[in-house]
């Protein structure tokens, strides 16, 4: 028996309810908020993929790696955000700010684990083309929308920069060609601990003391704004320090136009794993739910697309996790989503009415409704046993009396409730629930 | 600077409209007839992708092919049905009949050439479980629905079966061995020509006068029950060739029940390139577009799932192409799709007043209108020519005045007609016209 390579899976139809429910009302919110699609390949050049700036050694380890017939070095994208950089990069034209999302799979060689796999779902947002907090403002706000469409109410928004953290090197005396490797230490801090953190970055070659101190300014967190303000003197006498710092206290003031469920919190030990980043960075995780992970992260890239050929273009995103949200609507049970998008089993009482039934499905779908006939020949009890077992909410009823009088039984499937009506009346009667 | 992969493209948002468009109406019309969502990973193992039944020898060499990084033999889907098939043979609890539908990017390594390419999205929808002609009916039904509904109404349904090719080979006294390589020559007729064709057919130890007689059988074609008719008594004479027969005119009869557009023609010629079909094959083109070949394509493959390890399971399905779709689309410019999504650009005359701005965008978002705020700190032309330049319909100019009285000006930016609304007078106006 074939199975799915391992650390990936396939959706079934109950599974598929779900995710279609999240990704429509993610390109929903997506598309209000006046984003445009765009679809770049699931495949791409190793030499982009690897490139300084794209990918970069934190992500290479586990990019699936391929030559293709002609010997070209390829690869399968291990995140939306190096293809569309690309993309820019490419098409200069296209008027900015470029306000782009880009709902896809993507691939990497992880351990699978829970919640882990190897190929995954991200959907992404990014604002192209503008330097202004604005825009981090706009995409928070349109990631919390996202999430409280879907259910979620409770969450909290974490918030750092980049620029503090280099400040924060400069501050300590960590030279800056370190920061790459300082910053992937400090990246798994919540995954495994000061312990290892702190080994790592002996590794890196970062003095004990300053390792320490690093880890004691990684815990403070709070208010933007107030934090802001506190360390203005300390790491804001760097330059990109009080830049960083202004900047997190503009996302904040910016946020208030929106009004947004979540708290927003500046935390000095965010970093995010990717090396794209130069500003802003930022990170959702549901409360109570914060073992899994964030669900939503980004930040600003302001370089990456130059660094891949392009002119310079500041741009920043953020990326919604499938795999997660699913995950967590699953284990919560909510939103109730029902278990199939069929709305109506039309049944035929004998193979002579059977283009009757059709005739009366076809009706049904010209006026939105999800219609069935039957297709295995079966006799009308085991039509409505598959109708029941699939939990469609309604059958019809199509026989001798029905096809002549053109008024048909609707039966509501849980309930049992019968009542003979003409077709503009199951239009009425279903479309009301279904639509 | 890097380009995508050879073969394979970016889509930027005038193309993606055009796309979503196709993808969301195609999605929309399988849920009407009952269809369910199934997703399957992008990469399958290279077992189930060269197995016999699976892509067979047929594509094998089309296949991207690597091994992962422990060493497993890995390779990237080259269809949909393959990985259905896999999925139905190790779930063999689903209720049958199974309809499922699956939208998404394939890839083969071809020779890129007009309208051909490495990564390329299919649309297919399947009936499993079922042996039953009503299925044919009911898919081809379906996908001229689809065709239908993106504005085609001029298409030809090409259909033949497999069962009545391999009573013809048997006519001819040609070995059933050779069916593989005969049908693979024979597939590529309407590409290379005749002189081609029974080179090949040479190659694969066909006689002369067998090839000459196979293709002179390959030019009948017309309405399915006359053509079974006339043919009940030479490849009638065979149970393949009687059952084939016999399934084709069913299929006319049963199409009966449905009103579709299209002509349905049986067609001999029509063989359909993959190994696993083993009943009726059926093919979809438009009227005056034969020459970028067929837009839909589909057949009976009832013995691959339980070639997959699975148990015997009847099935059929049938396959959109899109790409083939969306170049013809863009090429007749029908239907005439909007620029962008957005509905309104919501302008603030001075920084002072973007939050009001970001106010007002909000509550035309809450109200499912599409709208953008500035994110550039530009003045307000430059934010009234960003809005036309995209192609947004309406503009909201909100200033002092409006700040105060809450009424603002709502600029239709095609006409240049001004009027000033209160918030829920402008989500009437705008929301009538994109709703």
């Amino acid at each position: 028996m074939f199975q799915p390579p391992r650390g990936m899976r396939d959706f079934g139809p109950g599974e598929m309810i779900r995710r279609l429910y999240i990704t429509e009302s993610v390109r929903d919110v997506f598309t209000r908020y006046g984003f445009d699609a765009v679809c770049t390949p699931g495949i791409e050049s190793w030499e982009l993929l690897s490139a300084k700036g794209g990918g970069g050694e934190a992500i290479k380890e586990e990019i699936y790696y391929f030559r293709d017939k002609s010997g070209r070095e390829m690869g399968l994208r291990f995140d939306l955000t190096t293809s569309l950089a690309r993309f820019v990069s490419a098409n200069p034209q296209i008027p900015k700010p470029f306000k782009a999302y880009q709902i896809g799979r993507v691939w990497r060689y992880d351990r699978p684990q829970a919640g882990r796999y190897r190929e995954f779902w991200q959907a992404d947002a990014d604002i192209i083309g503008s330097s202004s907090m604005a825009c981090e403002a706009e995409l928070l706000s349109l990631a919390s929308e996202c999430l409280e469409k879907l259910g979620f109410e409770d969450f909290v928004v974490r918030l750092n920069s980049r620029k503090i953290l280099n400040a924060v090197l400069e501050f300590l005396g960590v030279g800056r060609a370190k920061a790459p490797a300082v910053f992937r230490a400090l990246d798994k801090l919540s995954k495994t601990g000061e312990k290892a953190v702190l080994d790592e970055l002996k590794k890196s070659g970062v003095k004990q003391k300053d390792a320490k101190d690093l880890l004691e300014i990684a815990g403070i967190s709070g208010k933007p704004g107030r934090i802001a303000e506190e360390y203005m003197k300390s790491i804001g006498q760097f330059e990109e320090g009080k830049e960083g710092l202004e900047e997190v206290r503009e996302i904040e003031e910016r946020m208030k136009a929106y009004s947004m469920k979540g708290k927003v919190i500046l935390d000095f030990s965010l970093v995010r794993g990717l090396d794209y980043y130069t500003g802003s960075v930022f990170e959702i995780a549901l409360k109570g739910k914060e073992s899994i992970g964030s669900v939503s992260g980004g930040g600003r890239y302001d370089s990456l697309i130059e660094r891949l050929g392009g002119r310079y273009t500041p741009a920043v995103g953020i990326s919604l996790g499938i795999e997660r949200i699913a995950e967590v609507m699953k284990e919560r049970g909510r939103p109730e989503l029902p278990r199939t998008r069929c709305d109506v089993f039309v049944t035929s009482v004998s193979g002579e009415f059977w283009k009757e039934a059709v005739r009366v499905a076809s009706e049904l779908r010209r006026n939105g409704i999800s219609a069935e006939t039957d297709l295995m020949g079966r006799n009308i009890r085991k039509q409505l046993e598959h109708a029941d077992r699939k939990g469609i909410p309604y059958a019809v009823i199509v026989g001798e009396k029905e096809a002549k009088s053109k008024r048909y039984v609707l039966k509501d499937m849980k309930s049992g409730v019968q009542a003979r009506l003409s077709l503009s009346g199951i239009v009425k009667k279903v479309g009301k629930v279904s639509g």
